[in-house]
């Protein structure tokens, strides 16, 4: 699906949704460090005006999903709470070795290209989600909100794509480059599936 | 003006105006960093739900902001570029030595009372450009801009205000922090004012 290379663990979506309130919260939290990653992207690289931009919109549509899922939380009596750990997002920079030596675009391209695997995933998983909560039928609002969010997790994926492409000028070497990213991903996601959390 | 004790230098706004792409750059990074402190301290103190919501909402904020100022620069063809060296709110937050010892709700109330003060310069800071723009009549468009801001800021620093006093459940001690820190903003203003940069 998108880029990833292997799927989630099938059972993920049931064990998710077996622990609502760690879901939710994670998932609170992971649009608050998307939005947070996404301002920091914006600042260390203000060469760019019109990359600049784009981060920022999505940093405020990661920040009304936020919203979006605090709802939910308040809507089930639950607070926000401190973040589960997430080891997810710096395994795969580390994996990826975000830093390496290259041209002086590289290092914004990776970055870009690691938040496109990590909206892919997340849309993955949504998926998965909503599939789970269809067959369940009796949670039709957080279905509706999954649903959305799938289809903006998806077009975040391309957003991340497309900016990586824009900076690098070199659509093939952005998409060999995707592909790298997508496969250490993939061998990093063979260990993850067995907990409550958006990327666990 | 607000709790500021010190008036800004009275020629800052004409030497502002005077190199206008300096003041918009930095004014655009403002409201970045803006954003970002919003979303640190909320991820910093994710048990007080409606205080984490209430942040994330000053960010989104924030953020149309910096599009604003961006829509500013690009009409002038400009572009983002790095942000200016910004000592204001490190050295504020250094001068009144955040994280003191004291109840486990303090760091927290310091930290929001500086976006307070903070946001009260801005929107002093806000009124002189207005003031100035207004005079010369040549900038209706920005002046129009400055004059929404400055009603915002003020909107934030109430926000801030009462975010701080609902964390301490104190508002005489509050006021006694507020008073402290503003009283630490000004001697820190009496060197400043003399950059064409919204806090320089």
């Amino acid at each position: 699906m998108l880029c990833l290379t292997r799927p989630t663990d099938p059972t993920w979506a049931d064990l998710a949704l077996a622990d609502l309130p760690t879901l939710l919260r994670d998932h609170a939290h992971c649009e608050m460090k998307a939005a947070s990653n996404a301002l920091s992207l914006a600042a260390r690289w203000p060469e760019r005006t019109e990359v600049a931009r784009a981060l920022v919109e999505l940093a405020e549509e990661e920040l009304r999903h936020f919203r979006g899922v605090l709802d939910e939380l308040t809507r089930r009596g639950l607070t926000l709470g401190k973040p589960e750990v997430d080891v997810y997002a710096a395994e795969l920079r580390k994996a990826i070795g975000v830093g390496r030596k290259g041209a002086p675009e590289d290092p914004l391209v990776d970055r870009l290209l690691v938040g496109a695997v990590i909206e892919a995933r997340s849309c993955e998983r949504f998926r998965l989600l909503c599939e789970a909560l269809r067959a369940r039928g009796d949670e039709p609002e957080l279905l509706a909100f999954y649903e959305e969010l799938f289809a903006c997790e998806a077009r975040h994926y391309r957003t991340f794509v497309d900016l990586a492409t824009s900076v690098k000028a070199d659509a093939a070497a952005v998409r060999v480059r995707l592909e790298e990213i997508a496969r250490a991903e993939g061998r990093l996601v063979e260990v993850l599936g067995k907990e409550p959390t958006v990327h666990g």
